[in-house]
């Protein structure tokens, strides 16, 4: 019989369906053909020398007499950097000027790379951009929220082939970071304690769903998983927003996520994955019951009308066991 | 500039960014090549012939010496029909048996056929079977929440070409409806009418997002649509459950359906989609505040890192473009 589980930082429950689709080595064997990418293509706008296809950058790490990370404005952005915070309303219709900001990371020249082949000092130059950017975009005072993410693979929705990670920054609090506060209040005011740092104590001590674990870091799967191989990657001290990472934190986060990547790239032949980086509404600082953290989807299956129309997921593995295949993955290097 | 909208219902932002993809006309240059489905095929477990490849009927309606429409349990349900319904904690962790119902509604006889050809009195015996179905299913009493979905195509989710639809009936009220149901109370607290009647009455006043209106339904892109071509159909009358619908408007809603479906089908090139059915908790019953509606969402564009970290959808096309586009689409029977 299948398991309803509950995720408790969503509420929402999940079917663990494991009659319906197996073991998690079931995945490895969709392992897509290996495509060469060049290291270098003439056509690709955020190759070195095509500096002139993309918007000018608004922050760069350089190497040499050149540059090794660039952050540039999104040239077709979901939201405009430019103009004012205005509502309206109309009825029960409530619209609002589409500000804020959306830019890409460009994270290494090579136009072959990926964040799994990387060196941890080379992951850990990117999220210092990513923590760059975020420091410099939570100044702008239309902002309310900011999220960066990762789009690996054209099945996770990108276009660009070039490694890039994008951050975006809502004039609004959306909704799903909204019903996670108010979890999260909910259980500091039941349990004086917050909600995360007491799911990575629990994760750490049942210790059958982590995957990697560092000084600093824990990669594990959620206890309610929502599809397979779906991956939480947790600060171990108390932070609510990204931006609050140190200098030591994001080297030991450099080596938890590249560790993790590459147990995905080998274990499961470099499958397309979402990643994304939640954090406190910008406007809040220092409060007890957020806790910013990192999701990791794989696209390794689909979402259909029974999760559409109910809201409930179907997952076909169970975490226990996708954790034990990626905690025996080996990476060659 | 983009514009954000908040849904009334579900209190998410849609970004309208509609200078990334522009035109509704775009989406039917989409057209997938016409495969041509024989009217029977032999390896299909949901064609005559083959009834021993599926399970026993729960329900069948019958026509002439054969059946014209079946419902089966799934082969491989997401939650089974015997068993308790037995919780269990163990610190954060909430779990419960999987327990409910998850049967398979096969449409039509032939293999080949879809919704939007069928004729309107076919329609009429599909949802007829919907509501028997529900109508049965409410009665056990492990059951919380009944859905009613289907998804057309492979890009929607599904394996089996053959027209089915599928019903779920879970042991718990799934999170988004509860999140629904909370947010309907508060506006009958707020201003004593169900929000989804006041919707239902500002789209036909506002009429630029209505797709086909008939004596008792209307299908309409929500104001704020998450998706190219996202579509809602609403009863008018308030009705909590999908089983309070009469004869009378279940011939009606066949006719609203299928005059959306044919738009669809001839104006998109036939895409994938999902359809669900949302109705009250079953142990609910006439309610002020919950009225249960259709959702349909083509899969015409792909959801990326950006939803997943924010929650915030990214529509590239205006409702009132696109609902403009189907209203003028005809269909040639």
């Amino acid at each position: 019989m299948s398991e309803l589980r509950q995720n408790r930082i969503t509420r929402d429950w999940v079917i663990m369906a494991t009659e319906r689709a197996g073991r998690p080595e079931a995945f490895s064997k969709q392992k897509r053909p290996a495509v060469t990418l060049p290291a270098y293509d003439p056509n690709c706008p955020f190759c070195p020398g095509n500096e002139h296809l993309s918007m000018l950058d608004t922050e760069r790490i350089r190497q040499e007499s050149t540059w090794k990370i660039r952050a540039v404005p999104n040239k077709y952005p979901a939201l405009s950097a430019t103009g004012e915070r205005l509502r309206k309303t109309d009825g029960l219709n409530r619209s609002m000027t589409g500000v804020g900001v959306h830019e890409v990371i460009i994270e290494h020249p090579h136009h072959d790379m990926t964040m799994a082949l990387l060196s941890v000092p080379d992951v850990a130059a990117i999220l210092t951009m990513y923590r760059m950017r975020y420091s410099a975009i939570r100044k702008d005072p239309r902002v309310e929220a900011i999220v960066i993410f990762k789009n690996h693979g054209e099945g996770a929705g990108t276009s660009i082939v070039h490694p890039h990670s994008q951050i975006a920054a809502t004039p609004i609090v959306p909704s799903q970071i909204r019903t996670r506060m108010e979890e999260a209040i909910r259980f500091v005011d039941d349990h004086g304690e917050c909600l995360f740092c007491r799911t990575v104590r629990e994760e750490l001590e049942a210790s059958i769903r982590v995957i990697v674990e560092t000084e600093h870091f824990v990669a594990f799967h959620p206890y309610a998983a929502l599809s397979p191989f779906h991956t939480w990657v947790f600060p171990k001290r108390h932070m609510p927003s990204f931006d609050d990472i140190s200098d030591a934190e994001i080297v030991d986060l450099a080596s938890t996520l590249k560790t993790f990547l590459a147990k995905l790239y080998h274990g499961l032949g470099n499958p397309d994955f979402n990643l994304s980086i939640r954090s406190i509404p910008t406007s809040d600082r220092n409060t007890e019951y957020f806790h910013w953290y990192m999701a990791i989807i794989p696209r390794v299956s689909k979402t259909a009308g029974f999760e559409m129309g109910s809201g409930m997921f179907i997952n076909t593995v169970l975490p226990e066991e996708s954790a034990a295949f990626l905690r025996e993955i080996k990476s060659p290097d």
